[in-house]
């Protein structure tokens, strides 16, 4: 970091501990393994709480009382139907990519327009609100509809007076889950909901930052969060389970791709220093079940870990979110193609709790660059003087 | 600026004059009022060189010979052909809003899916400037078909034949523009293509920073450029010319507005302390019809600084790019609805070349935030456990 005479500061690329902004959303922790959604942990919310109580925490500031959850939870449900213009829009949509994110960006941005979403600069705080919770409500709803349009199915409209997490797995499924299989998700869903100024949040608040409609906040986001860098995959993470087949075979299978200079996926993260707490819990989850691939998974955590200890020490590479996560959404019941979805539809409310933080604050963000190409101004050459065109 | 002992460097909100990365690209020298693409001044680029080799010079570094910019130019007529999905989709995007900004960010993040996009992470150089280019060449004839479905009109197809600017004319009017009125939008197009690290264009690379494919960068520039904070709205400014309609209403309308605490359209900059150079620019090429509107706009331009200059002294507010740019646009025939529309035919220049520059650093934007709520942890109330959903 340096300051000029000029008044400009260089920061680190990639403006990694750059604090950019004050927030009251919640923050990492990463040299403590904690994070944590206002004064909460976030791992002990998800262990006690539902969905529409940790989405009411993080957008209207506190966990709602017997009263506030029941009309919350109400509202949510109704507003998971999706809007007639959209659901005609999107069996069209789907027929241009297989990527059910690239279809929730296209639907939320023309969503967007059927909603007659105002720009943030022109809405008061309720009308803010409304956006939010709309926005967040719709997505579960796209991405179900999206995974049976891309199976040739109908879609499963939405069911009002089930909780957000069960009526996601049943839009996809077509059946209604068990309480297990239900409450599993929805704990992955509370732990992944918010996580620190990520590339997708950041992207939303630049975006709110000039006072653009939700939608444009959003979209931007999916769209920073469908990069490889950034969003993961969790579906890798099971792929390589696959690949090692049995436990047996995990050491050989580790120490080929150190060496071979390939990624692990699943392990090591750009903050935690420590055991992802998100993954120790997922864990925990994924134990609820008797299943072999459980035993499996963390007999190849166990010696990745210690491979990875062994061949590249000093660096705290450990299980991240993506590795359990895998793990339990399959038990759970849902196909690895979803499984990028469904942090989706966890992070939604963390982008929109992040967009209305934002539109508080009346700066817009607009940083700088350091030119450092050939030197200006060199006149244009004569030569290339354009014709009058047409 | 500061830096605490675990090395988070806390800068000022809105990170102005923080310099986040190096870039070829050019500059904005605000207090010299001058901007430059490459090593040439933008404004002496915009008087002698047309669309299509101001974009070659931009995403290529350097100003076609005659054969590279012949192949150049042949290869962007063919790409603004839209291809047939998209063509087909966009009818029903345009029946979600009657908003062309908002039917570019939806037909273009559909585009992703049908044009195959891969994550700009996968994708070799040539892959990624064939991405761009596409992107650029389809912008105006999904602007221009928005405008004429909105109207009930039938989009008229490209024609390869003809320049990027008189093509985009023409598909919007219908007519072969009169080279007077092409030149004129072409100059206005070369000058705005590319200007600092706005917001939208700041958008557009910390997407691309996470890998992400081109569409998604784009759709979040757009989704930031469509902020009232920041695209701005030229046709405001020629609002404000109508309103005032005689030069001798000048005074006292300027008056009024500052005295009711509003803002004066098409004044002040952000970043210039001296007059806009795109400004002059414009002005110039307005005085080349002989309209009582640009005697209008030159004499309200002179009231309004000379008023601003007794009620804000030192505030050094200057007609901006807006001020002239819709009566340029609107004696080139364009209505003022496609002001902005317009103004992103250009910007989709800078963007993709932003988002190609950007996509050689292997660096993920991830910064900061300082949280400042009520102190975690505190335990979750025993009265929130939630019961098993569904």
């Amino acid at each position: 970091m340096s300051t000029n005479p000029t008044g400009f500061i260089t920061v680190p690329k990639g403006l990694a501990k750059v604090v950019v902004t004050d927030t009251e959303l919640g923050d990492v922790r990463g040299d403590e393994g904690f994070f944590h959604y206002r004064q909460y942990s976030a791992v002990e919310l998800a262990q006690q709480v539902g969905f529409e109580q940790a989405w009411h925490l993080l957008e209207r500031g506190h966990l709602p009382d017997a009263d506030e959850l029941a009309s919350f939870t109400a509202e949510a449900g109704r507003l998971r139907v999706l809007p007639q213009g959209l659901a005609d829009l999107l069996p069209a949509v789907c027929a241009t990519t297989s990527d059910s994110l690239q279809v929730l960006r296209t639907a939320l941005s023309a969503w967007g327009g059927i909603a007659g979403l105002r720009p943030l600069y022109d809405c008061h705080e309720d009308e803010k609100r409304a956006a939010a919770m709309a926005a967040v409500a719709i997505t579960p709803t796209i991405l179900a509809a999206a995974h049976r349009l891309h199976r040739g199915l109908e879609p499963i409209p939405a069911d009002p007076t089930l909780t957000h997490a069960a009526d996601y797995l049943r839009m996809v499924t077509g059946q209604l889950p068990a309480a297990r299989d239900a409450r599993a998700v929805e704990q992955y869903l509370v732990a992944t909901m918010d996580h620190g100024f990520n590339a997708s949040t950041f992207t939303a608040r630049v975006i709110a930052s000039t006072g653009a409609d939700l939608a444009a906040c959003l979209v931007g986001a999916i769209g920073s969060f469908s990069g490889p860098l950034h969003g993961g995959a969790p579906s890798r993470a099971l792929e390589a389970l696959d690949e090692i087949g049995s436990l047996d075979r995990a050491d050989g299978w580790v120490r080929e791709r150190i060496g071979s200079g390939a990624r692990i996926m699943g392990f090591g993260h750009a903050v935690y220093r420590t055991r992802d707490p998100r993954s120790e819990m997922l864990k925990t989850i994924a134990r609820g079940w008797d299943d072999p691939l459980v035993d499996l998974a963390v007999g190849v955590e166990d010696a990745v870990e210690a491979a990875l200890a062994e061949l590249k020490p000093g660096r705290e590479l450990h299980a991240n979110v993506e590795f359990y996560a895998g793990v339990v959404m399959k038990l759970a019941g849902l196909e690895p193609s979803m499984f990028t979805p469904t942090f989706c539809v966890a992070r939604a409310v963390g982008w929109t709790a992040n967009v209305l933080e934002q539109s508080r604050d009346p700066k817009i963000i607009r940083p700088a660059a350091r030119y450092v190409g050939p030197p200006p101004p060199q006149p244009v050459p004569s030569g290339t003087r354009t014709p009058l065109p047409a």
